[in-house]
């Protein structure tokens, strides 16, 4: 998928997965605190709090994948969140297939329909903030997952699924 | 509305719009990257690109006020994209209603369903990545406005308008 397209996956505001890959363990958490930076190449901001696992883990590595799930994902991406990779190992528990990155040590999500390989590029927020900038260095689409719905957290597990879509004329890229 | 529940407004990812004021004269942008930092008090990043015209009021000022627009105004939020307040007043030309907020300069707009007031609280990636980090300090909700339906932008005037919602037993906020 080009790098200059990447931003009409995350600037909706789906709910996603972050892999990483630590001491040769993978593992993987749901994020919806992520934002768009720049559109090429591709930065992305999120916040990964210090109380998650995968904190140390980005941290340390400086690299992450950021998956996409469809809606049929839904229960599985809230188990993701209601476990840590602390206890368990979270693709065998939870059923996820980790499939091999290019760029990073950090796997794809087989069953999501976009990876994005991502580095980090900026931690100055980190220590006060718990902010990353990402820049995203390789990106995965699954052409066997056409107009994928996804979903958008709203707080204690309630979620709004994509709706109908509009288009108006827009000057804005 | 209680500063708590803020992030189940933003956390969703829809497009919203920041007005701004400087020098007596207000100001509307759409705006579609921004992301939750923390929850209480709410600390929200977005990124304003410097050729925006809002940039500068929002760097002098260190204030705005993050709106969320329903479906309803959905050719008017495309519309505040589509010129500049270089060259108009976009309240009086596009039609909207700033309501004065309490606690910054910048104003509220009547029409939305909720109206956040922000002070800039973190200026350190501005140069860099036009990346603020705001502290909401007062919430506004609409009570006429219930079950607000909120659009999510996916590129050159494509929208995703909100659809079913689903809830799952989780264990996150």
């Amino acid at each position: 998928m080009p790098l200059g397209q990447v931003y009409q996956l995350l600037e909706p505001g789906p709910v996603v997965l972050l892999t990483t890959a630590a001491h040769g363990r993978a593992n993987v958490m749901t994020m919806s605190w992520h934002m768009m930076v720049d559109f090429t190449p591709p930065l992305v901001a999120c916040v990964v709090s210090s109380a998650d696992h995968s904190f140390a883990a980005l941290r340390a590595t400086r690299e992450c994948v950021i998956a996409l799930p469809a809606v049929a994902l839904a229960k599985k991406v809230v188990a993701i969140g209601n476990c840590s990779g602390r206890d368990v190992d979270k693709f065998a528990t939870i059923g996820l297939t980790p499939l091999p990155a290019l760029h990073v040590a950090a796997p794809l999500v087989g069953e999501c329909f976009a990876n994005l390989e991502c580095k980090v590029v900026e931690t100055r927020l980190v220590n006060r903030y718990n902010l990353f900038v990402l820049e995203v260095v390789k990106a995965w689409g699954d052409p066997a997952q056409e107009h994928p719905k996804t979903i958008h957290h709203k707080g204690f597990g309630h979620f709004v699924v994509d709706g109908r879509a509009i288009t108006l004329a827009s000057k804005m890229p």
